[in-house]
């Protein structure tokens, strides 16, 4: 597997009112989606005859902010009320949150602040501000490499790929048959998870080698309204699993499907 | 397997202050021991030499709160100031916590509330009072059969063996390896969760073995302050697993390490 998308319903929070509570849930889906190094999280729309989702912008915003190296965290997000209780939320740990130690040759995600003769000025959380040479867009967060320290910091945008470079979270307002059609590339792969499906353990092996083979893997998870089989047409999917068979609980949340299912998932990817 | 019994450190809560997140976190297992249909949750001790912990009796509590059933829980829990947020748990929906309707031969479980000459006066969360002709210690929770309904409602002491009837917290104030010995009957087969242990994919079919011929099987989680090997010797141990390979945050939290582990174990109990 090369990439993977998780898609979440934005009514995944419908059952919680308490703001505090809210945040902590989306952190836990931030938290596994690093844990499992996920690239994208794509919050679908599953009551599109409501209109669009309070929630889906909230849900959005917490995972972009856990997703955001600490140090770019206030000048990214101005303090909204909604936003008010993300100091609850546990920290990612990951390769691209580091700290304020830096070397030439590390990957560290900026803020471009403003454009000079030189080139863009970039953010990226240490004592002294740095310099692009390229030609940059302001505002927004992006990768770069060191090339220079010292009295000139001096970056080139860049990725690792060899290390999780963290998620993008993707709002498209948009029921799941369609929502699958706006991630890049067209998933290779697409599992569906519900009770009703036959349980991955009678197919462990086929599940095992299509995770291995494909480019780009998209799970859907269904939320405290409607499964997966009643938002999506059989022929979208190439498998409809169980990841919980024998289930203890009458219902299996959607934060505990994700947490499962990748756990399953990932230990199938290396075999 | 037959019987299965979590381990969990008293600082597992160590990095919340909140009240409320720490209700919720406490929640999470609460839920995954009943997902995975778990029989025992052991908080053991894992800094002995600072004392008693604080911290384990309230994970006892909330524990204990989130497997009562609902209409017992204002009887069994006087309302404590720590217990002020459980309104934010989510229930365990388990067949031991049924609604208000109740059949000949349903299991329920029920209160004791006094002894009299025909026995014991037993509160099932019906409109009526029940009765069970057995002398019963007052005040405690225990599990019936309903053997009569009507205008008297007849109990007999009794768990059924073939649905999951929720878990036993059980706070020990030992240190790792003596807290296995106390719990009953003896574990079989002893299961530690490590980072540093080797890839539980390397040994997947022994392991699944193993768990299938295990009457007693206990999962050993770490916390935030200490690895499984840093508490106990390999020698105690049939197995030190790591079952989040290649994992994309630095560190594996509890809660975290619960929910893969108890859903790749459960996968590998259905093969």
């Amino acid at each position: 597997m090369e990439k993977l998308s998780l898609f979440l319903p934005s009514s995944f929070l419908a059952e919680s009112k308490d703001l505090k509570i809210r945040t902590y849930k989306v952190g836990l889906i931030g938290r596994y989606a690093a844990l499992f190094r996920a690239n994208n999280i794509v919050i679908y729309n599953d009551a599109p005859e409501m209109g669009e989702s309070d929630d889906s912008k909230f849900i959005t915003d917490v995972l972009d902010y856990m997703d955001t190296p600490p140090y770019l965290r206030k000048k990214v997000f101005p303090l909204t009320k909604e936003l008010r209780n993300v100091g609850i939320l546990p920290p990612l740990r990951t390769p691209h949150h580091p700290g304020i130690e830096a070397q030439v040759g590390d990957y560290r995600q900026g803020i471009t602040t403003k454009r000079t003769r030189k080139g863009t000025v970039v953010d990226i959380g240490l004592d002294q501000l740095a310099l692009c040479k390229e030609k940059l867009s302001v505002n927004i967060v992006l990768s770069f490499r060191i090339v220079k320290l010292g009295k000139e910091i001096l970056l080139e945008p860049d990725e690792p790929t060899d290390v999780y470079w963290g998620y993008k979270t993707i709002a498209v307002n948009k029921n799941l048959t369609e929502s699958i059609t706006m991630v890049d590339p067209k998933p290779d792969l697409v599992i569906g998870t519900s009770k009703y499906a036959p349980n991955i353990t009678t197919i462990f092996d086929e599940v095992s080698a299509s995770l291995k083979e494909s480019k780009h893997t998209a799970i859907l998870f269904g939320g405290p309204y409607s499964g997966i089989n009643e938002m999506i047409h059989d022929s979208y999917l190439d498998y409809e699993l169980n990841t919980v068979p024998k289930q203890g609980t009458e219902t299996v949340r959607t934060e505990e499907a994700v947490a499962s299912t990748l756990a399953i998932f990932n230990v199938l990817l290396n075999e």
